[in-house]
């Protein structure tokens, strides 16, 4: 699988949510981990694979524990996927209980979506997995091994969240991490 | 699998063809063996295991014994899946190579086809095979087995087509059958 | 898929049978269609591929139309697979239900068994298509596919036997196929 | 999946060890997470799932986090099974590439093996995970998810050791734990 990043994710942009009743925010999640499915519905792949996964993820996990993100992220065909019409029926049609966000559609007309550029995806399907912190800790395009991923976010959700974290260690006490660092 | 009909089949309405240089219709294709795929884009079953099938017999068989037809007949979610964009998008995504015929919706603005409610189909998947006089030999709804109907196929490839059928034996000698009858 | 040879298949050599009240012999199943299935229960290909496939063919084809046969054709680990007792129970365990005979062990001590050898079988999972007047019509090695299998068997169904066969055309009339020819 | 017990795992009692220099014991393994996968080589469950299941660990993990190991629990069709040869060629046809162990036979004659029974196993396919610490965390009879599995195998490899176990705490030190408790 890719490689982890360590890195802050930056915020969700999307202009529609699915399956939730109020928007969702990465930093109202801070202290769960966070699965980012991003897919486009007429993605073979996405589809076939990265779906269905997203899908056994939001029944295998409580979700306290996980929470799993859809992100219809276009960047190709626009005029037939990027009405929110479509993606309703898609979602209806194909059973997605998960909360689905359409990934905001660049202002300037470019053809790759706001969070998919800012959260540097390659393609659909693409998984990103966020520590209880927010920290981007896996970054993986195309099929995902169940095992692998399942191992990393068991790891993720055995790892202290922030109010846990212990401050004071043998080489002293810190300040607790910033979160808009 | 279904019960055959042994009826002549209806001929095709389709407002708009895919992957052909013209429209086709069931006379022309008399003296081969027809398959016809019913299907909507955003019909799980269709993606899963309706159109691989059709696909898998477009590449097990010669064109000049086997031909292998779509339809999409939309039945729901038309302001979704009846644009032709969108259909034309979701052939170059599935990569599919054989015709496909968007199913005529109904001008008095039923929610059900033209060609969908001639052939009686009960919904998408459906599989319908033409034998080479172009009666209807299965007429199927859901998941259809690749054996059985491989089985079926390679029967009706076996049988006489029209001109070479024997019109004499110890009854007597009948008239050629009437294509129109 | 392989090359048919339309050669008379050679008599089968089975030192012992199950799933069946007794021997079967080729000839006595003229008339009729037959799959032989070539196996080793050793054989991951046949465990995964074959022996499913020969299941699947059981349970589609009227026993009048079809006879499948499983042949235990061991040319590897001998001491292991060759004691009818280990047979018997892989038979049980993988509920097979149709006739399966162990092919007989070369008497001079080779490692190929006859059956196979007169087959002239390259290894395990073999699938052996005969028609209904007992000639090769398929001789394949490994996995093959079931739309493929089923159109072959589907015309090899619907082709005449040797008692409806026509022997007379415009050419002449032909004296009936020698069996033993 | 299966209840944890969080007790610790009686020793393995292996009558022969394969793909390993010398014989395992759990004790060794301390430190280290361990998946017991117990099968038979004529069980299909275990043919098809389970020691795929094995394998696809094996390889998904670095042997000094997860210590995959084989147990050959015969408790049906000894005569066949029992053989070293038979499961060695059993091997080596499917690969398997991890540690395997004879289940010891009961020397009473009874029908099922020691570890077998002091495990409480159900049947075969099973799969016992063990923490660092040797205890028993997950006792799963039957097909076992491969990402629930994952996570739980992630969270038992960022679980603490038995040599990095915090002793002290809020209410005080505590002995280290004693093994054979």
């Amino acid at each position: 699988m890719s490689k982890t990043l360590d890195l802050p994710a930056p915020p969700l942009q999307v202009s529609h949510w699915f399956n939730t009743p109020g928007p969702l925010s990465l930093e109202a999640l801070r202290g769960r981990v966070v699965a980012l499915h991003a897919f486009q519905m007429l993605c073979p792949g996405c589809v076939a694979h990265g779906l269905p996964q997203a899908t056994r993820m939001h029944e295998a996990f409580p979700p306290d524990q996980l929470a799993v993100i859809g992100l219809h992220s276009v960047f190709e065909h626009h005029e037939v996927m990027q009405p929110t019409a479509a993606l309703q029926a898609f979602i209806h049609e194909y059973r997605l209980a998960f909360p689905i966000g359409i990934d905001q559609p660049d202002p300037q007309g470019g053809a790759v979506p706001l969070t998919m550029r800012t959260l540097g995806l390659r393609g659909t399907p693409s998984l990103v997995l966020l520590d209880k912190q927010g920290r981007i800790r896996l970054h993986h395009f195309g099929r995902a091994d169940d095992l692998r991923v399942g191992a990393l976010i068991g790891q993720l959700i055995a790892e202290p969240g922030e109010d846990e974290s212990v401050h004071c260690d043998d080489d002293g006490c810190r300040l607790p991490e910033l979160r808009h660092a």
